[in-house]
């Protein structure tokens, strides 16, 4: 019962008054920064890691690929399969297991890890360790796709296209509760939820398991995909820069100073306690998010100027993709959102006010108490070995013209700028005060906010936590 | 996630096809054997155990009363402090907590426990390892209390006649959403929940933790205080019988010959895997439970007759009062009374279909899958040292005349009768067949459902899950 004070105490004297220098690099941007050629496609084979980097789940990365010598057997033995489509997040999550963001999960999961996830947030390994595993990565079906599958071991899972996607193996079909399932990773059953409205009301009565093959990279198209950097991928480049700790930052918002601030203080403060090369994971989340958040690809537009206008070192940023899609699970979903980021290398992970959080779908307030998300990060099972860095409250210092740390003893000198309000601004293309955003970034939010229809702009309802 | 696989491995056997001989020994209840002296009071004083019983939870069972040398000035003390006036159903929870039913747990919950219990069903320990603990032990109060509590660090709590019952030390208040709250617990939030409806719906918007001092056992003046034992007495009991196994069977449901044969075959089994002395610790329910559900009182005279038959062996027999309200939230509720149960030295645990399960409030159709209960359990943190004895089906065997274990192969030999078909036999005063209950314990049943009033005994809607 004393792990949360030990857990703060470890984490808990990152942030003082001072507000720190930013670095004054020309800019390299490190949106282009040239890819190590991928490794050899492999099916869970754990890869070999540096010892400098905090290690995978599980003890080694699980990338579920099909080995290249034997994609054409494969897809002969897909074609001979039943078939199951999968939609847009269902292939999300095939990408999300794919790369071992979810290691050691070998596939979508079967009813004993599902059980476990609702129930305890966690799966026990073999060896009586936990990882964390808070969120369902499940696969639902519905009647008829169960009777066609019929008492076949193996199934096909196809894109929208028809386009086979992987192999489903030794599966195992079991009910979809979804009532249950809802009310234990939202702790609500509310209509108005945007994952469930989106992926589970309509869903099947069924959830298929299996071990996974997959055959191809999942690729979008879009022009993005070269920011989707896999774990490997990204310990790969970890390496390459000589980090010796690794701070990721989870968003899914455009980035304002506060948040820079909080960036460029943080590795001051690793720095301070000894680490000579901490590297930041800018991280933003690029599967499905909910229709009034900014999509994906004008975040990374506004990203990319954030860091062309020196906001944010280059030399020590890593700009990425993390693909999986967005639950609004708070305090359950952060869970997931910090134990992936351990596999893709990161062994620091900054929190902050109601993480993956939202207003209430039915009353008028947050759905989560905002402190939760990170109380339950400090002390949820199989998260141990990763360093919590809860945040301070960044806010618009008036006497500075720029975002500082609050400080409660002059709280007159701040203004707090929150995500309502700045989308009123950018939507009415007005400015925020100086030194809120760069000006590069800004104009990006303005935009994106112009190329709405009048009709689809008016109403934003939802603040938007950091 | 093999974890499931070995851990049924370990208890996969024990159920052959064959039937046991009942041992036929003249009746000495157990309802009367003598108990030892009550030990001296302790407050958070681990007690010493033999080693031949399994370990409480945290090490040591964790009593919370205050010593009888230091009731006085405690008393004066509580005198002075705001005091809380507790529910029938918070004093069964004071109970509870105050015997070590809940060890390590010190009092009711603060919110770094309510939040693991919540979202984990367990508790990190100060050396990293876990507890069970999946059903927040809480005490919630309304803004008019808090704001009488004000800035007191302690407070008392009072019985329904004012009567000093415990202080509440170190105290901490924090909010109960309760929406989250029941929706993480039952995994629905359907209006309509037995608990929920009698304890958290009126129930104040905030809950208040701490440290428990409790000043004199809990008592209910109901003739049945005999059959409550702690924790620690029934450890002294079952090292007085030399017990080398312990095995527990909750119930809160008449005895009939099934459950018997169930827990005459689990004595048989332990005796072929080399257990000397297996007692039963048959445990029915003694707090809070719903209204359609046969009273304590009742059931009582009702496990008596059964003894007094001789459908189980006193002497190797131990029937006693599990002073826990009921939650009746199946696979989140079984591992609180398994837990427990590892408190009182029970080192097996006999677990049914759908434990703790009822129908669900709204729809016609089981709450939760009837075999979650028993896969949850068996993969539950901290209940690793419990082994989890999964029971098979037993139905009433017409060729033999008696309760039997199913047999799949000759189905059409079983009658299932099932808790809504013996109720309405009993309320009927008709007789199920021979060999299916002890005519002593029917004729108990016949008698409490002629004490109703006919219009109550008319509807009796809930299947009886054993």
């Amino acid at each position: 019962m004393a792990a949360m004070a030990s857990l703060y105490l470890k984490t808990s004297t990152p942030y003082p008054h001072s507000s720190p220098k930013l670095p004054k690099t020309h800019f390299a941007s490190p949106l282009t920064f040239q890819l190590q050629p991928r490794p050899a496609l492999r099916t869970r084979v754990p890869i070999r890691m540096s010892a400098s980097l905090i290690e995978p789940d599980g003890g080694g990365l699980v990338e579920l690929f099909v080995r290249e010598a034997e994609k054409d057997s494969k897809l002969k033995q897909a074609l001979g399969l039943p078939k199951l489509r999968l939609s847009k997040i269902d292939l999300q999550w095939v990408h999300v297991l794919s790369e071992g963001w979810a290691s050691p999960l070998k596939g979508f999961m079967r009813e004993s890890e599902f059980l476990q996830a609702l129930h305890f947030n966690s799966l026990r390994l073999e060896n009586g360790s936990f990882v964390n595993m808070s969120v369902p990565i499940v696969l639902a079906i519905d009647d008829g796709q169960k009777s066609r599958v019929g008492s076949s071991t193996s199934v096909a899972l196809v894109d929208e296209n028809d386009e086979i996607v992987a192999i489903l193996n030794d599966i195992e079909i079991y009910k979809h509760n979804k009532e249950e399932r809802i009310a234990r990773t939202w702790g609500t059953t509310a209509p108005g939820l945007p994952y469930v409205e989106e992926t589970i009301t309509r869903a099947g009565n069924w959830l298929i398991g299996g071990d996974l093959e997959v055959l191809n990279p999942v690729k979008y198209n879009d022009g993005l995909d070269r920011f989707r950097l896999s774990p490997a991928q990204l310990r790969e480049e970890f390496e390459r820069r000589n980090a010796d700790a690794v701070f990721a930052f989870q968003l899914r918002n455009p980035v304002h100073n506060g948040h820079a601030l909080l960036m460029t203080d943080t590795r001051r403060r690793l720095l301070e306690m000894g680490f000579k090369n901490p590297v930041l994971l800018l991280h933003p989340l690029g599967g499905y998010t909910k229709a009034d958040d900014v999509p994906l690809d004008w975040r990374m537009r506004q990203h990319e100027k954030v860091l062309e206008d020196g906001v944010l070192d280059p030399e020590t940023t890593v700009v990425s993709i993390f693909p999986s899609p967005m639950h609004y699970a708070g305090p359950t979903e952060v869970q997931w959102h910090a134990k992936a980021r351990i596999n893709a290398g990161a062994n620091f992970y900054i929190v902050g006010r109601d993480p993956a959080g939202m207003g209430h779908p039915l009353e008028k307030r947050d759905l989560y108490d905002p402190d939760h998300g990170k109380k339950v990060l400090s002390m949820a099972p199989g998260l141990e070995r990763l360093n919590i860095l809860p945040f301070k409250v960044a806010a618009y210092d008036k006497t500075q013209s720029k975002m500082a740390f609050f400080e409660p003893s002059r709280a007159q000198d701040f203004l707090f700028i929150s995500g309502t309000k700045m989308r009123t601004l950018a939507k009415n293309r007005e400015n925020p005060p100086d030194g809120f955003m760069c000006p590069g970034g800004w104009k990006v939010l303005v935009e994106y906010y112009e190329s709405l229809a009048p009709t689809e702009s008016d109403s934003l309802p939802q603040p938007v936590p950091a």
